[in-house]
């Protein structure tokens, strides 16, 4: 890119909700997602959800005419979920795993086992280097009382800090994901306060889709309709945030969601609604100047926010690292106390001895709980680790926005 | 720092080798390390090994006047045992925990448990910008049969992207930490090569210390004589590496290194050596041109070299992975042959009951083997993920390197 011209660049953004035996029409869905992104040839493809490695290499089969470079980051058992399509030379990729991500006994609501990460690719276009982000935070099952905020918090801060460490060469900086936060929340405000990234929504000259630009709708088949009912246009959780660093300026031209079904067809790509950006990218005269958006003295108010919810957190972990540790020790103490009594018969000294059925079954019982709570108690050992070592970044960072100037 | 003056920068490095209730003379030997740290009043202090937080704290407290600034790197169960003392002020810090640091079921060996990562901070010292990272790897228990390998390069190739990708706004990058390679090693080299990193003690000036530059010697009292049988010398896994980005220039003036015992002192402050450099930083009239350090076709075949070896790594996760696997569902099996066997009893249909106890022992040997073969599966499994991923990112970097002109 030369001169005054400006590169336009299409962005797409989805949560496919690609689960293997778990969504509704998988693979139906995931053909017409990718018809779809064959047809309309987007410059750059954000993906989420896209559990099985089976139906990112389908898609990048399909798709390997028009978009030639992908990625796929790979974590934790079944995967991180994320994926990118580009039409332009994938340069260079770094993952990087959330050090907290809910509760493995937490089966039901499963994001334990997903590695959730934030995915960096570096692209070269004209010239101009893009840092592209890709995401997906922990859900968030009760809004009224949201246990994995704390864990929420810790992973906005990750991805905030990881953006702001990884992306310093960057002249463009994109990032697109399911962040399950609403607009207003304390998550999204710290993020975009500390990084400097602006809301695609928000800077849009041209809007066209969902009321509010919302992603989660009760007009699509596949969402769950109770946990829409205090939201009845939905709520907005999927994202294209960007800010330009050096010398650029982006705009976002037009922002489009889908609304409910794929465009000309009858079900929705997902359960999730897509984010289609259209970003105007110019070489600006004079180098940008700051690149924290919000004013410094409203970032701390946020910092000071989101430091207390996870202070809230970290009171909760170590409860339970206290409760899981005693429950540990009361199953020792049984089974030493069990031991001490099959010696003292043996050695003759007990009288009558204990009816061998239920006496190995407590002994088992005993073995169980004592391994499950010292699993429980070193996890939520880590969990206080991490939740403290947040809290200590987020006071680092307030001391240094203190001290500015 | 103006015009052509010489900024002198002093780092100190140690393995400080404090495992609580481990550990030989721990505490006698962390006051010694603060005794010595407060009396040179080096610029920064990286130290590994600090397990314990309030082991940390009580050299914060002493050392608090000559290093007003200091940060702890929390992570794993036990910590990442890394920390940083610093003479000026730490801007920020970030921590990057290594995808794989070996097997949780290697109790005696206890790496998994620790959580082994890299740390950052950034300080700014005369306006200029330094990106310090500190770091620990995962060890080497046999030479001849390293299991480990695989892990350990994981990590030196996660370490060097770590580096590139957060150090492109820095004038100098420095990294201290114990290595666990010697510098013949191909993840020395890989390290190295990727990131440009230069070794203080091929590069010093002046040399002081044990022959080699070892840090693992068998004149120090607290090492395992049996382990250095094959190197009469002792070997050099511990490193300070350090390179010049922008427009500066670094050189080593001198590096030195303990030699079995702390200044004056008859006991060492380790089981590894110390490594101290004194490191001269100059403005360059030109600016520095390429990053890399070595020739281009060398630096491919390191990265072959090593994505070699993560390949064989591979190939063993798969078999575990597969073994594993097989075992969980050979216990799930049994299981399900013991429910048929009490539903036949108990609809009458069976002949004579089987004995009660060893019937529930049996069964409660299957749920302990499926429990534990389904963790180890989920956990080879992830492992498989991740060596793919980093073969992936290797392949990639081969194909950028090929294309470069």
């Amino acid at each position: 890119m030369e001169g005054d011209s400006t590169l336009q660049l299409r962005v797409f953004d989805l949560n496919c909700w690609a689960i293997r035996y778990l969504s509704k029409r998988r693979q139906e869905r995931m053909r017409l997602i990718g018809d779809v992104l064959r047809q309309e040839r987007f410059d750059l493809v954000l993906l989420q959800e896209v559990w099985s490695e089976q139906d990112y290499s389908d898609l990048k089969a399909k798709l390997g005419g028009c978009y030639p470079f992908s990625h796929y980051f790979r974590s934790g058992v079944i995967g991180s979920g994320l994926c990118v399509f580009s039409r332009f030379t994938i340069l260079d990729t770094l993952l990087y795993q959330y050090s907290l991500n809910g509760y493995p006994y937490m089966l039901q609501h499963g994001d334990w086992f997903c590695g959730k990460s934030v995915g960096l690719v570096i692209i070269k276009i004209s010239g101009i280097i893009f840092n592209v982000y890709v995401t997906h935070l922990h859900a968030e099952y009760c809004r009224e009382k949201d246990a994995y905020l704390p864990h929420r918090l810790v992973q906005a801060w990750e991805l905030a800090q990881f953006i702001r460490h990884t992306s310093k060469a960057a002249d463009v900086v994109l990032l697109g994901g399911d962040l399950n936060m609403h607009p207003e929340d304390v998550g999204i405000r710290l993020l975009c306060g500390w990084t400097g990234l602006r809301d695609a929504f928000a800077e849009a000259k041209h809007f066209e889709g969902c009321k509010d630009g919302c992603t989660l709708i009760p007009n699509n088949c596949f969402t769950i309709k109770t946990e829409l009912l205090p939201f009845p246009l939905g709520i907005r959780i999927d994202y294209i945030l960007y800010k330009a660093v050096s010398s650029f300026m982006v705009n976002c031209e037009e922002l489009k969601t889908t609304t409910g079904s794929a465009p000309g067809m009858d079900i929705p790509f997902s359960d999730h609604e897509a984010v289609m950006a259209t970003l105007h990218i110019r070489r600006q005269r004079e180098a940008a100047s700051a690149t924290l958006s919000t004013a410094e003295p409203a970032l701390a108010d946020v910092v000071t926010e989101a430091q207390t919810e996870v202070g809230v957190g970290l009171q909760a972990a170590q409860r339970q690292r206290y409760s899981t540790g005693r429950l540990a020790v009361l199953a020792l103490l049984l089974l030493l106390l069990q031991a001490a009594a099959v010696l003292g018969t043996l050695a003759g000294l007990g009288g009558q001895p204990f009816p061998k059925l239920s006496f190995s079954l407590l002994a088992f019982l005993a073995v169980g709980i004592l391994l499950l709570t010292t699993g429980l108690h070193l996890f939520h050992t880590i969990e206080v680790k991490m939740l403290q070592g947040t809290e200590e970044q987020m006071r680092m960072a307030l001391r240094v926005l203190q001290e500015r100037p």
